[in-house]
């Protein structure tokens, strides 16, 4: 069924001003204050086992995740960054004491091997053991392909073995699966890395298992006379995959799911449960999705809530979960080949995947709000401003791993060898090496349309170019001639014989495009939003002033680019408003009081991504419409 | 320092088509479905204290809170008719059912004395004792004054003995308060009643207690090693009640809280106190209330959030909450006497108190969201449909006791025999009886501005005319004579000597008014609402279909009165809308798209507090306006 894979980790090197900079934000900022924040709260040293009652930083049940998603993310920077020796050492010093921290049967865990032995595989619901074994599995993958070397990755796969002697429908095992889903995707990868295809298997169980009646969380809650207090929906686990309709529950959960659904219905060629993740996604990008890729409605369960329900100010849209999104429609596109995918990848990566980490790399956003003053309600960590850290720190750590897979959701290769295929999903200027073929991208996208595509080396293969949806002309050139293509689902493509030299000028119409939503979305009723190419813009004080509830801004208008103060290189848009007058005063309420008089306002829009990179501010994305 | 007093629970008789039906559903079908459900679920005969672990209906730590407030409701019902004796004895023998379980030393609760004897007092954080013992005092007042019979008030007083001796300064005492307020304005009624001044004293200690330093449900949580899972900002205890400047925490638990300040701000002559209880009213009114008089931004801990947060479809505006506001509002107006607290009063009463009980009287939110439609997230009890009953059913049996005191929100009497003072606070139709002086008022208030007062007795004594804020335009006659007077601190005040048969007319006009909200309220900013006279306008699919995010009302237009089908009486308003077709299909987000087209729509709007008596709909109150 899959026909598409992404290209190593090492393959392509961006060289753009919108992604690139974040990759090497996390090399040198956010990896490295990710690990000394896991030394400061004891995370790494948990792996020592020798924590007591009474000493400081107590082992939680998700540490052994932001260790491992930690170490991924090292991996792909050693792999990145093979000069740096001695981030190399560092990375196998972690390594060697995870391993230590391995039980003779296999088992890895802090928390239940070292605080609550009695307790382990006892409450799948609440606990994160299987999640944890999930990121430590991504992380030895990460270190084999980096390394090559096979000590993490045998101690992953003796792990996942015990887990496969503990978990499965056969006699005398827990019909069980985790509360938080992660490791579907993970035995996946860990099959392909070890070349291994039982972990399919496995994998494959923990999908199909999940939610089927009788309920096993709710017969292990009676066991150990628990509640379940975020429910089944919340966990994925209302009833099985396959008769999943709407996204539903934890945003991240449901994402790790969906994208382990997609991994295991490839490999499995099972159309069925390939139709299961298509319509989970469908509710999402339909129905359930902000416009900056955000997932989830409401802090109570960080969950999606209902069809159409995406208030800006009370949004959750937690980072991990925009992350999530993105390497989903990154399956599903190489999966099928299908550019829609690709519309929604880049759609969530350029907006609501980078908005949780600063420029500088070092502080995040847990919950992205896509509207924020004065008045904001904050609750738990829907905060209006980034923090270096939190006590639940899945989103600072996701950052370290996933940004430097960036130039990997830009390119996709074939993987039938004998048709060989080479797809530019996302034109980031920068180099992609295949090695039987080299490119380099040019130009400035997002910010501009004109993108060169030069062919560096000969050879015999097909070069597709993806035409986004959100692109309505579009011009193309192969060495200065036009080429009379028209996209098939989302690709133009081209199939020759190339040589050195040779050079695609693609020329997408980038304007300035006002959104609407459809008007079920109450919360942007009467409102519009700014997009130009895959990027939503926003409005910030810090460029307008505290006025943003008073803005209206006229959609039918020539929208200029302009520059940003303090944000170099970024294409900002200057938009001819309306400014009402702030005519209320200390009334609540005003009855019979004549509107406020409007006067002209130039407003500034800028990336949704970089706001807040410039002090504490308020932003809106959904502005009122000037009829 | 107070002024004024409500008139007795029987000298009003209502009979406007408002307020007098709500009170006649209550006594026919609010309360005798109350008492059933109490005893369906085992809340009354729960105070036999038998349950065993095994039995249904295990008695819950709110239970002898929902039996007090339905037996108190049943006393004013005793009251307003003596004739149904039948009631007065099913009250008398519930009465002799609670007394029963009252323990040696005075202390009275179900659960804390059948199944958790040793954990008295040991979490006034979490558990309600102080708060089921302030409800019973109430039960208790109100049945002594019904019926002259001292038992249940006796009992009760012991109880507040035997919590004097548990709780105080003094050494060896708990300095505690409790985790759910209501005793300290409930003591205050104790001490009224039995003319025992000490229980102000306790009150004035629970009062001025909370939130000091070191802070007692810490030091509990610590003791009993357990969470204070809402925080104390939640309780009102994160600092002394008199540095409290925001209205913050559960807001029903807050709103008790400043009615028992106001009180024993009152009784103390406390011009501190009271100036306490007037900050924390002017944060409600002046920055944290809906327009409805709902008050509650969040589910999340039922409570208040930011200054200018109001969003209308996560609102909570809990039913209790509002009938809480409306107490507290009328606390401060006999305290002072000032309108604006009447304006208050009645926009509550109209609007978000009403809201919460169906025109029938069997059905319920707990929850008042000021917009529903197909896409509404609803959690826990924040639902779209009133329900006959909750498991935390705290707001149904609100109403059995809040309804019958509607006439006595609508006067007030001076406190100073010497100088008898009469006020009409809302004109509602209906007679007065004081003993000394009987009015009648007639008009279709608050549908029509038109009221005559007849004086129906002769004597010497001040009659005070409320002239609502709203009312920008009045004339009163006396006898047909024009009156010069002007209002002061929202009253006409009419000192003389008075015939029977005197009659003043009122006219207050009351056109349909237009009102925007404050632009820090961003969820209303660019809409409009309704309001004619203190009635708040809402929008209900049932008369427009289901059109209303696509409405917009342009605010300059003649407003006409209509009838609403299956409202008989109800005056409806009559709008000229524009329709924007729903040209959104299937698409999320419609990029680049022309604005929809509009069509003419007349559009109804319903008083808010009628709606969803004629079936499930959705309903807007904020229309977005059409410039």
């Amino acid at each position: 069924m899959k026909k598409y894979t992404p290209p190593s980790i090492t393959a392509v090197r961006l060289a753009d001003s919108y992604l690139a900079p974040r990759m090497t934000a996390n090399y040198e900022v956010t990896i490295p204050s990710s690990i000394r924040k896991c030394h400061e709260t004891g995370r790494i040293e948990a792996f020592k086992l020798d924590w007591k009652p009474g000493m400081p930083n107590q082992p939680h049940i998700f540490w052994d995740s932001d260790v491992a998603k930690v170490l991924e993310g090292m991996a792909y920077a050693v792999a990145q960054h093979p000069e740096d020796r001695a981030l190399a050492e560092e990375l196998d010093s972690y390594v060697d004491l995870i391993i230590s921290a391995q039980q003779p049967d296999g088992y890895l865990n802090i928390v239940f091997t070292s605080q609550r032995p009695e307790e382990r595989w006892s409450n799948l619901y609440d606990c994160h053991e299987l999640y944890c074994a999930g990121h430590l599995m991504e992380a030895a993958v990460a270190h084999f392909r980096a390394t090559g070397k096979r000590k993490f990755l045998d101690a992953l796969c003796r792990y996942a073995d015990y887990i496969a002697t503990v978990f499965g429908t056969e006699p005398g095992k827990l019909r069980g699966y985790p509360g938080h889903e992660e490791i579907e995707l993970a035995l996946c990868k860990l099959a392909d890395a070890s070349g291994n295809n039982k972990y399919y298997d496995l994998a494959r169980y923990f999908v199909d298992e999940r939610g089927r009646t009788p309920n096993y969380f709710v017969e292990e809650g009676k066991k150990r006379n628990g509640e379940l207090h975020y429910g089944l929906e919340n966990r994925q686990a209302h009833k099985p995959v396959r008769e999943q309709h709407d996204a539903v529950g934890h945003s991240v959960r449901a994402l790790y799911l969906y994208t382990g659904m997609a991994d295991v219905a490839a490999h499995f060629d099972d159309a069925g449960l390939f139709a299961a993740a298509e319509e989970l996604y469908q509710s999402i990008v339909n129905r359930r999705m902000y416009i900056t890729g955000g997932l989830g409605s409401t802090p109570i369960g960080e969950a999606f809530t209902e069809d159409y329900h995406l208030p800006n100010d009370t949004a959750y849209a937690e980072s991990c979960a925009s992350m999530a999104l993105v390497q989903f429609a990154s399956r599903m596109l190489n999966i099928t080949g299908d550019g829609r995918y690709a519309d929604i990848m880049e759609q969530t990566l350029y907006n609501g995947a980078l908005s949780g980490i600063s420029l500088h790399g070092d502080h995040f956003f847990y919950a992205n709000l896509l509207e924020v003053d004065d008045n904001t309600f904050t609750h738990g960590v829907t905060l209006k401003q980034r923090q270096p850290w939190f006590d639940c720190s899945c989103c600072p750590t996701s950052y370290c791993r996933f940004l430097p897979q960036l130039g990997s959701f830009c390119w996709s290769q074939s993987l039938d060898g004998n048709a060989p295929e080479y797809r530019l999903n996302i034109p980031a200027a920068g180099t992609a090496d295949f090695g039987s073929a080299k490119f380099e991208v040019g130009g400035t996208y997002p910010y501009d349309g004109n993108i060169p595509v030069t062919i560096l080396a000969d050879g015999d293969f097909t070069l597709a170019l993806r035409i986004p949806a959100w692109c309505r002309s579009f011009r193309a050139t192969l060495n200065g001639e036009t080429l009379e293509l028209q996209p098939e689902k989302g690709f133009l493509t081209l199939k020759r014989h190339w040589n050195p030299g040779d050079r695609i000028e693609l020329q997408l119409d980038m304007p300035v495009d006002v959104v609407r939503a459809n008007y079920k979305v109450t919360s942007d009723a009467g409102r519009i939003a700014l997009m130009r190419g895959p990027v939503v813009y926003a409005f910030e004080s810090i460029d307008n002033g505290n006025v943003l509830p008073r803005l209206c801004i006229p959609a039918d208008q020539k929208f200029n680019l302009a520059e940003a103060a303090g944000l170099p290189g970024v294409r900002a848009i200057s938009v001819q408003a309306r400014l009402e007058a702030d005519n209320s005063g200390d009334a609540l309420y005003l009855r019979a009081a004549a509107r406020a008089p409007e006067m002209e306002f130039q407003a500034l829009a800028i990336p949704y991504a970089l706001w807040q990179n410039r002090g504490a501010a308020s932003m809106a994305i959904w502005m009122r419409e000037e009829k």
